[in-house]
């Protein structure tokens, strides 16, 4: 039987990585690395890092492949298609490299940005590869640290309020409406700083952009003051760097609040 | 100036530790342990395990303390004044720890099960002693593995759908009925198997308990399936163990699940 580990490996900060992960990295001999295109070399570099740093046999294989882009512009109205036609493509990626790749009795791992029960669709595209009944294997799930909890340590704050919940959502959701029923709304892949929208009510954001790593931008404040800080901080970054990874709390408040900025040299 | 570390270590598996939380245990030279009473003696074992474990220099000084009980039980009509007297009788313990415990420029931490950002009121105390000016402190949070994390590697399962928000809830909020716009709840802080008012419902449930302990017992199905095993477990392995620590996810479904259970042979 094969064996395949999907391992959640930090928001960013290779010192994210738990004991788990690593033994986990040590188990397996065969590392998949899927290259979402140009824009994301550095994740790829990052990656290799924590392979250097955390595996004490450098005996393993690496298995690089390219991951199918998909449209993530959310105006396009075939939203669902698209992404399960991205799925497919993409589970026949996964399928022929667990299948051409690995031998009976080997161990092969995914690397999750993150923790791979939040916004990732490994989990979902191996079920698929199973589904499909023509290669056999089994899998174990590793958590790791998402950007979220890591955004809530790097501003310090709990992402609900005492006894109260929080959502996370995603920003094609939050351009929708604010959701029902909560004052905290964690946002994913938002590309659009769906947050703008929001600058006429009393709320604070929570912002993170490369989280735990050394381009690390916090912001937080009153939204209504902050939004376009944030807008051109994100557009800054995005240019300089070809690609950008931030998340946000929203908040409804009725509070006062300063604005924070890290770095504050910037 | 004292420096304080509030450190999420994991959800009770002590692998669970990052590496970047392990830095900061062997950063601290005090440790402030705070006992909630005799049912909570397993998670005081543990804690001193994964401090005789991780760090290298054993000249630490563990401070123990009693954390004042709270009142849980939510059919109490007067929640939020019991929270809020229970939240000032911890700044005053903590306001206590920090300064009589802690000497100008070293280093305490606090240990939290999970991730501090996660229904954990830790920060929100340290805030308060803060707000009273009769101390000075600096703090820093390093994230953990949160027992929703733990719980959806256990599973193997995403938290979200594709493209669909999640959202984390306490067992009293979800007593007042369903969330509104989201199909996928986790619950955490559920004495009362809130989970049995929706044994009508198409819902998956994937529930777990003492998740990443060798007691660990995780049960996933049809909610109406199996509602009444895991009220049936919850009690038994609270009775044996004298506490329970669980969490759930709630998923609306329409595809039928097959039931499964770990342990197998219980």
């Amino acid at each position: 039987m094969r064996r395949i580990l999907v391992i959640g490996i930090g928001a960013g900060d290779p010192e994210q990585l738990t004991v788990q992960a690593i033994h986990a990295l040590n188990r397996a001999n065969t590392f998949f690395l899927l290259d979402k295109g140009q824009e994301k070399h550095d994740l790829i570099g990052l990656r290799h890092e924590i392979l250097d740093r955390y595996i004490e046999q450098p005996s393993y294989r690496l298995v690089e492949a390219r991951d199918p882009a998909r449209d993530r512009d959310r105006t396009t109205t075939n939203y669902p298609p698209a992404v399960d036609d991205w799925r497919h493509r993409r589970a026949d990626i996964y399928e022929r490299l667990i299948r051409d790749e690995l031998a009976d009795g080997e161990c092969g791992a995914f690397l999750v940005w993150g923790d791979p029960a939040l916004y990732d669709s490994t989990l979902a595209i191996l079920e698929d590869v199973l589904a499909r009944e023509t290669v056999e294997f089994d899998y174990e799930v590793i958590p790791g640290i998402s950007s979220v909890s890591a955004l809530a340590a790097k501003h310090r704050i709990a992402l609900n309020r005492i006894g109260r919940p929080v959502q996370i959502t995603t920003g094609r959701r939050l351009s929708e409406g604010f959701p029902e029923g909560v004052d905290d709304v964690v946002v994913m892949l938002d590309a659009h700083q769906t947050f703008s929208q929001f600058t006429n009510e009393d709320m604070d954001i929570y912002w993170g952009a490369y989280v735990g790593t050394p381009d690390e931008i916090l912001v937080a404040g009153p939204v209504a003051q902050t939004a376009e800080r944030i807008a051109e901080l994100r557009a800054q970054a995005r240019e300089n760097k070809g690609w950008i990874m931030d998340t946000y709390l929203l908040r409804r408040t009725r509070q006062n609040r300063e604005i924070r900025e890290t770095p504050e040299d910037r």
